[in-house]
């Protein structure tokens, strides 16, 4: 069942991560379950939703810009972005913002 | 073929809009494309990225909040708009934040 992520009231930070993979798995299921499971572990973790259709997005939801330099700075997730530029992305954007309104319903 | 937003250096802003469609098409589908191709054409546009799996995600790149102003409320946007809370959607969230720093491959 696909969630929207439920954040605190603005302001917190997002990254948003566009990617095209390439062709076949080469690991990739397996550690982008691991590194979903590992994110919501880190401090400072506040949500994160995706989805892939040709193009994947991924944004992640984080208390503070040290939170996400905390994260991109983990052990594991850097072996996974040392994979992503070697074999799973043909191309990838990182974005990181800062949230500032949200609403919907 | 899925492409990644062309954006300039930052800042610029993003609208991160979050979405669970209902059941059915209701028009969403021609709609959609409709406000795709408007949104193109909007003073301030810099790309949009989109990917439905369940959740739905799509990220509108702008150069300011006014631009983002400017196209919440043009008419046919307004009644996609209306038709989204009535019939489109069963959820939504919609982020909007400055984009600080960007990198990729």
């Amino acid at each position: 069942m696909p969630e929207i992520a439920q954040t605190p009231k603005p302001p917190y930070y997002a990254v948003i991560f566009s990617s095209i993979r390439t062709d076949g798995d080469h690991g990739y299921a397996a550690m982008a379950e691991r590194m979903l499971a590992s994110a919501a572990e880190q401090p400072g973790f506040l949500g994160i939703e995706s989805a892939r259709e040709g193009l994947g997005i991924t944004v992640s939801y984080w208390e503070s810009l040290e939170a996400i330099q905390h994260w991109k700075n983990d052990t594991e997730h850097k072996e996974a972005q040392r994979l992503g530029r070697g074999q799973w992305y043909s191309g990838f954007r990182v974005r990181i913002a800062r949230v500032e309104r949200e609403y919907g319903m």
